[in-house]
């Protein structure tokens, strides 16, 4: 399976391409930030972030798109653009065709870092270990956009926004999960991290189709 | 000069086009509202959204669209779903080429009715009375979209996003604004609305380019 991770943002989008595999292995496959100028028009700046964004889509074909979830924040202008931005990117991947879900920025960090309260820097630095990268993912927000690839390839449709029986159909949730005594030492710690998040009510199926 | 109103949402999204004249003259070209059932996922609901603008653009080709601009509100998830389909109608835009203009809520309102804080009803009443329509527009929603599409073709650029430049090159702003003593007694009401409008202080420069 491969998903796409988009980091919503009007003047830095990320976007985090990783193929999944079973046992939880993730490989990196691509990782960008398409950004816009602001002295741009909006609109302008939408269209510069939706081609940016299918030029990701048609170079690598992923299986679904995994977008953050806007939550209400202090600034109410930044919540207003980061949703137009996550706007055309649900529309792009209903055009293409694909699988949408959505995951909050806190089960984003609590399945990749164990602590949903984790700053970019724990991110930067477990999206390196995870993908076994030579150094620190970057800019910043490619690192988050291909946490939320990771984070989707390892939790999957529990968190989704797909009907039902998309879900049912080979839907992101069947990844087999790694469990018991044959994991690597770094699937222990994944899976640990894991374990930590779910007790710490990071997963939430309540917010499930709440957009 | 054309312009296409858009109320934004992700239930009903309402679309009124009309034709503006000189002298504060505005006819009906179309209204609509198209719909997208809440237990489609998110995504595809925009979808369903897009198409049917895209389908009034192909159909009608304004020279500019009108969105109203979403402010916080009390129910975040609500505002997230507009901001998206505002999201969608931006980049509908940019990808026509056409010009595009956001308008708060109290700005159409104060245009229309002279009352920046007028309920539907009475936009529904003055949409009637502007357009002469047999009967009050319905469904509300597409009244609103007509609200602001008339609201734009009033008051123009000076409330819009464009860029300055284009602004300069026979912007949404060039519409002669009737004045003095040669007015209709309908158009005296108008320039009264308007001018009530501005002495509430319901034109609000400073909030251009704030998406």
């Amino acid at each position: 399976m491969r998903v796409l991770g988009v980091d919503p943002g009007l003047t830095r989008c990320g976007m985090g391409t990783v193929d999944a595999g079973g046992a939880r292995r993730v490989s990196l496959v691509d990782m960008r930030v398409v950004r816009s100028p602001a002295e741009l028009a909006p609109h302008k700046r939408l269209l510069i972030i939706a081609d940016g964004l299918q030029e990701v889509i048609d170079a690598f074909k992923p299986d679904v798109v995994a977008v953050e979830r806007v939550f209400a924040q202090s600034n109410v202008r930044s919540v207003t653009g980061t949703a137009q931005v996550a706007g055309i990117v649900m529309l792009a991947a209903a055009r293409a065709g694909l699988r949408l879900a959505m995951h909050t920025p806190s089960e984003v960090k609590a399945a990749v870092t164990g602590n949903g309260r984790a700053d970019k820097r724990q991110v930067q630095v477990m999206v390196q270990r995870i993908l076994r990268l030579a150094s620190l993912p970057r800019p910043a927000d490619a690192a988050d956009a291909v946490a939320i690839a990771i984070a989707h390839s390892w939790r999957g449709s529990a968190l989704s926004d797909e009907e039902p029986d998309q879900a049912q159909h080979g839907g992101a949730g069947t990844l087999p999960r790694a469990t018991g005594g044959d994991l690597t030492p770094a699937q222990r710690m994944w899976a640990g991290a894991e374990r930590m998040s779910r007790r710490h009510g990071a997963v939430a199926p309540a917010a499930k189709n709440d957009v």
